[in-house]
């Protein structure tokens, strides 16, 4: 072998010496230097960083095939498809002889990318698991650069896939030829694996989507991939989205202390997150009070419980267009969660509620107007639901229920009532639309009452990752 | 101007007329040809397929700087980047000189794809908001490839990015330079745009990951940029199981219908989901019974009801992982509606039971027995939650119950019994993993037995895309 390659060296100067120009070069190029360059490939082809064995080669084709021979010869293909211009046609006979096999010629537009990014996805597409090679050492710069794209984008579905050039360590601008024995078959790398931006792309995507948990996995891919441990800064975010928005505060709050330890390293401290330290911050201590409430199981912390609500809220709100039976349940459950921490507050529980004569009489009063019914027909009252929470709390003068005047609670109360009804709790029913928005808006309304009382503004809304 | 390219043409002819090869005819192009082309440039690009201005353009620069320059005369901008390697570095010089305006030169590798699409990335992103061309036409393939995919990508952030290149209708073998006055700019198309895979890669991408809204989105946006109404079929789909998982069952049997009506006509016959014809008619057949027993609001229907529940357990099989308390709410729900059947076909309501005294006794016993409570803390039944609702199953000899032991009851109840006090009901808790579980399964049974009773098998799974 190393034999063959000095005598292609020989040739080389040889060819030099004779200080010919234009075709007169390229007679005896074609005549002295290229049989021993031919000779070389077959036996050992020049391939960088390892030689790899393909069942399928694609090469777009322009007016330097000896650059397609070789990269054919290199990879080795049976099956060998070229991409060829109606100016290229003539060079296919002389590439079928030179590689000793057949090829299938497709006949395309020099200038359009996208017919050629097509004709290359078909090719990829009727191979499914074989193993394939795109080649665009030869034709325009547009058809290069349609098969760069196409393959580099394919490689995602088909990660087999490989896109190849031939390249040469010194070129010889009179002849306008590599330096024979340069040449060299390149396996080029991905630019969007290393990268990772497609991966990064993806990831922003599911989060804009509230999929933190696959936005999550995406972050940890990239981190994989590239090494770059920003990338676990932000699955780290998405992971106590995740969480938070799962209902699992204590997994999010971990995630949100792992996520301030990396934000305070020096490391860290350009990344893109930090910039909203402040509302990274305040959503820690929010998450942290809501997992001491639900350690404590007591209804009358006002720091958790404002956290929870607006939790419950903001699950509510995103749902409502498209999930309106999910979103109806957070609302509810906001709702009752708020009424449950005003009852804690005037040493009150739901469930035991302890009422005096005169408090069962208002309940009882209080249901049979809201409910339009005979006050004979409404029961004892033994445990309090929405309705009888509301009545207790205005019999007790609760300043976040005063303001509402009986004629708004009565067109609230079929709302207040149908919860059981739901389809997701024990009925057939889908909550309509208006049912929806009026519960929406009274949960706000208490809400936000007993949040101006606590003087705390809980943000729950994700920080923008742009 | 038209006398100016007449020039051109006679500055070509003459050349040619000459004969001349080699460095001689280089040196001929330069003087007598190369300063009439600039002119035409500086005056009237030659753009396709129309003219526009850009503020920043990036380059890369191989041996041909001539191409280089009526790139940067046709793009007009103001900055203008330069990625060049050792070998082209000599070619700056000139390439200001026939600007008239000063270029930012930038040293790559000729053979490293990712450095230069790197290098095209970091440029992009520190001119946002500006209009941007990338110019492929000049450096080697490599460098062609990475600029292309890095363009192609980027433009999906910044869809003002161009990609560009210089073309030729003819091209001269002997000089190895286009037919002077043939030359002309072309503004790429972006391929991924044009067919749509990376929108349809992300489409799929949401599919699978069941964010099926956002999946349909995409497939409208692909529907309008490629005008292929087979994407209209897949938006369908999307929209059906999102709003199947969304409990709108009336929305999803809508789409079901729909998408059926596409699926026969002749135009989507060869469609890909056509080879899942027959489930998707099992679904459309579901969703209608789902909407039947909504409408009839009566549990005795065992079709809709087998297929609601098969929907409830699907969406808690999909959350146990990630939303453990959303999953444990749909598989309490599959339960009790699994319940609610059976107690319907024996004639009972669970909400007003009407119990015998002896079914009274009953059932006190077995609370008694699985609560390990003695009779008498056990208070008079009124309305039959799911723990009262087995032990009267059981009394009527329900053959989808009678094949639990007690024993395996008693292991049932904690769980059974903590439904209400969930985070998303009444209560401050969260289901633990080990409950979730066993609600899992004892729901899952239940759903068999009735399944089997009734010869019916609801596929809820959502249909394979690829």
């Amino acid at each position: 072998m190393e034999k063959l390659k000095e005598r292609i060296q020989q040739a080389w100067q040889n060819l030099k010496a004779q200080e010919a120009e234009g075709a007169k070069a390229q007679e005896l190029y074609a005549q002295t230097v290229w049989p021993l360059l031919l000779d070389l490939w077959r036996q050992e082809p020049q391939v960088y960083p390892l030689r790899e064995t393909f069942e399928v080669s694609i090469h777009t084709l322009g007016t330097s095939p000896e650059a397609t021979t070789l990269a054919a010869l290199g990879l080795g293909a049976s099956e060998i498809y070229v991409l060829h211009t109606s100016e290229s046609r003539r060079y296919l006979e002389p590439l079928q002889r030179d590689l000793g096999h057949s090829i299938y010629p497709i006949e395309i537009d020099k200038s359009d990318v996208t017919k050629l990014y097509q004709a290359v996805g078909e090719q990829v597409r009727k191979h499914p698991g074989k193993k394939i090679a795109l080649d665009l050492t030869s034709g325009t710069k547009a058809m290069s650069a349609g098969m760069a794209a196409a393959g580099y984008f394919l490689q995602r579905v088909h990660p087999e896939l490989r896109v190849v050039y031939v390249d040469n360590d010194a070129f010889d601008p009179v002849l306008r030829k590599p330096v024979a024995g340069t040449e060299k078959l390149i396996l080029l790398r991905n630019p969007h694996e290393v990268l990772g931006d497609l991966d990064e792309h993806l990831a922003q995507e599911f989060y804009g989507a509230r999929e933190f948990g696959k936005a999550a996995d995406r972050y940890q891919v990239l981190r994989r991939k590239t090494g770059q441990g920003h990338f676990e800064v932000y699955a780290t975010l998405c992971e106590m989205y995740q969480r938070w928005y799962s209902l699992d505060f204590e997994g999010a709050s971990s995630n949100a202390q792992r996520l301030f330890n990396f934000l305070t390293q020096d490391a860290y401290r350009n990344h893109p997150l930090a910039r909203h330290a402040q509302r990274l911050k305040e959503q820690k201590e929010g998450l942290e009070a809501i997992v001491a409430l639900l350690q404590s199981q007591r209804f009358g912390e006002p720091k958790g419980v404002l956290w929870l609500a607006a939790s419950l809220l903001q699950l509510g709100d995103e749902r409502k267009d498209r999930q309106p039976v999910l979103a109806a349940l957070y609302f509810y459950r906001a709702l009752e969660l708020v009424l449950q921490y005003r009852l804690a507050k005037h040493g009150r529980d739901g469930d035991k509620p302890n009422l005096s004569p005169e408090e069962q009489t208002h309940l009882r009063q209080s249901l049979a107007n809201w409910l339009d019914k005979d006050l004979e027909r409404i029961r004892p009252i033994e445990k309090l639901g929405l309705l009888e929470s509301i009545a207790l709390l205005r019999f007790l003068a609760d300043p976040a229920l005063i303001e509402f005047s009986e004629n708004e609670l009565r067109g609230y109360q079929g709302m207040l009532q149908s919860r059981n009804k739901s389809l997701l709790v024990h009925g057939l029913e889908v909550s309509k639309k208006g049912d929806l928005d009026r519960l929406r808006e009274f949960s706000r309304k208490l809400y936000k009452n007993t949040r101006e009382e606590a003087g705390s503004h809980p943000t729950v809304e994700p920080v923008s990752l742009l």
